[in-house]
């Protein structure tokens, strides 16, 4: 599944279409960013752990642009419209212009905040998402999903805004911590179990490679993920329908967030944990065997992921994911499995099968 | 060009086209509101002004429906993202669904405002608009330009984002105080100026009758502004050719409403004004006659509205549309006319001949 790098992958989404290029050492490149996709003035978003190690050399790849930089605290606290405004104030008091491109230089929240604030800078300004965690590689650079947090509900402000491209550098995949790491291929894993019982097989022969971070590899799987979500988001950009099917995990995920207070648990490991229950109400509901089940959790044990939630107490996940419902207005739908590799999404799921998986929260 | 009423226009930008009603009474009649555009849930965002003239048979005339109000305070001054932040909160306090809609009862800053909350509230849900001055029914509320303003500039931070309907119910202009209905003929009056040598005679023809607010006249004026709007925007919803022809007099009328510090004068009355500049330049370059100035002139006074600007100064006014010029970088570019009807745009203006234009407001 290897090939020759950096790779590249069209999303196809007519005039709104753009390039994800995969590969090592692209972001220090000057050829990464062609002169098409970058207008002459350029602000790089980053945050103060990124910005030591990425913003000079990416600064220097972009060659004489006009080349401005606003480092953010880090964490996803910061997530928020009074963050959203200072990148919008930077910009005005910089005097940057319509066609001028952000460039968002982090994880998912680098890249959240700063697709957000292109979309609403004189009503949309192009930008670039240069991905430098897995997680943002492989789901939150891809796809145009923007927002910011609000005190009642993560992303309750945001927009659907397309980057002009996405430029994932494996190589700076190298200096993120164990942990971090092991919490992307969760999500990685997530599109084998969703979506692609191929990529699933694969994942299984080449993990040690990929928890090795060897560049080739970590670059197959990351294109195999971008391309699983690009088809998907060309079908169905707005999540009416089959794009809902990549939240497998997420629904029991949540509340495993939210009850733990989104400190103890990285997303990725609540997704990991969240793709095991949703396995095994799957197998409840007679659409996996114990071969299934036990095929999954090797492999989440392997990648040093947990394939089980934390002691949270199952009535308590029930509570939470029923207000995730009530936002959701109307019965509870949740991404199961007919099989691995094979999502749907189930709206009449049987209480008490439902109840037996989130007893899996129960202190034991 | 009258006919039966109410008007009904649809806007054609495929899965985001969306129909404009126009006509007397259509605010408090329920058949307004078709089921398929209005979700169960709706949030009214008004102002203290419009609230107690139409709130209540606005509310009545939605029926069973959850609905709830939020009443904002007047003026372009609170345009801005603190209060596009207490519109999300309180859909967020009050627990709306992405299924939910807002309706925008109001002038442009109202339907500006909650047209860029409807935009960014989940990433986007349905909005009418519901406009109550004669500006917005024929120019803020048609076109799906949203936006706030930021200490830097006008509506800097904003969306194109296309409301699921228009509904211009031209019986709420009777509440319109004279200087700010003559103010909407200004923009009407551009029509015809730019676009439509024919509407033109028509409006030289039936100045009185709108001045004296006949509904259906008003109706039929507003039927044929928001069809050139429509037809403009269909080409070019997001100003990157031709939209731009609707701003004819807009540059010169937004430097006299700065250099008035946007109190005297009224947007319309700016553009009035703005327009006869734009006109006079046109003139200089040999593109209009004497005739065709005078002509302008005498309809703009008819309406009692402003055929020259403020005695502000000349050099003044030029300072400022460079710094409008600095936004847009590079080249002034202005709205003229090769004929009454035929705007097009300048980007090599002589700068002489826009010296003795812009000395229209040297003090005498």
């Amino acid at each position: 599944m290897t090939g020759a790098l950096p790779h590249t992958l069209q999303v196809g989404l007519g005039e709104r279409g753009y390039p994800i290029r995969i590969g090592p050492g692209l972001l220090a490149r000057h050829s990464s960013y062609p002169e098409d996709l970058v207008g002459a003035d350029v602000l790089v978003v980053t945050n103060e752990v990124v910005a030591p190690l990425y913003l000079d050399a990416l600064t220097q790849a972009l060659g004489r642009r006009r080349v401005e930089s606003l480092v953010l605290p880090d964490g996803e606290a910061h997530k928020d419209l009074a963050t959203f405004a200072s990148i919008i104030d930077r910009l005005a008091e910089s005097s940057f212009h319509r066609d001028a491109t952000l460039i968002a230089l982090g994880g998912g929240v680098i890249g959240d905040l700063t697709g957000f604030a292109a979309a609403c800078y004189q009503r949309g300004i192009s930008f670039v998402q240069l991905p430098t965690t897995l997680l943002a590689q492989v789901d939150a650079a891809v796809g145009g999903k923007t927002a910011v947090n609000h005190a009642a509900g993560k992303n309750l402000i945001g927009a659907f805004y397309q980057p002009r491209a996405v430029i994932a550098d494996v190589a700076s995949l190298d200096t993120l911590g164990d942990r971090e790491f092991r919490a992307g291929v969760a999500e990685v894993i997530k599109y084998g179990v969703a979506l692609d019982q191929e990529f699933l097989a694969w994942l299984e022969t080449n993990l040690e490679s990929i928890l090795a971070r060897r560049h080739d590899v970590v670059a197959a799987a990351v294109l195999r993920c971008c391309a699983i979500k690009a088809r998907i988001v060309e079908e169905d950009e707005r999540e009416r329908g089959r794009r809902a099917l990549l939240n497998l995990g997420h629904t029991f995920g949540h509340a495993i967030e939210t009850a733990t207070g989104y400190q103890s648990w990285l997303h990725g490991e609540a997704v990991a944990a969240g793709m095991m229950m949703a396995a095994d109400l799957s197998a409840r509901l007679g659409h996996l065997d114990a071969d299934d089940l036990e095929r999954l959790r090797c492999l989440l044990q392997r990648a040093g992921l947990p394939a089980a939630p934390p002691p949270v107490g199952g009535q308590r996940m029930g509570q939470l994911m029923a207000m995730d419902k009530k936002v959701a207005r109307g019965r509870l739908r949740l991404v199961l499995l007919t099989g691995l590799g094979e999502a749907y999404v189930d709206a009449g799921v049987d209480d008490d099968a439902l109840k037996l998986t989130l007893s899996l929260a129960d202190a034991r």
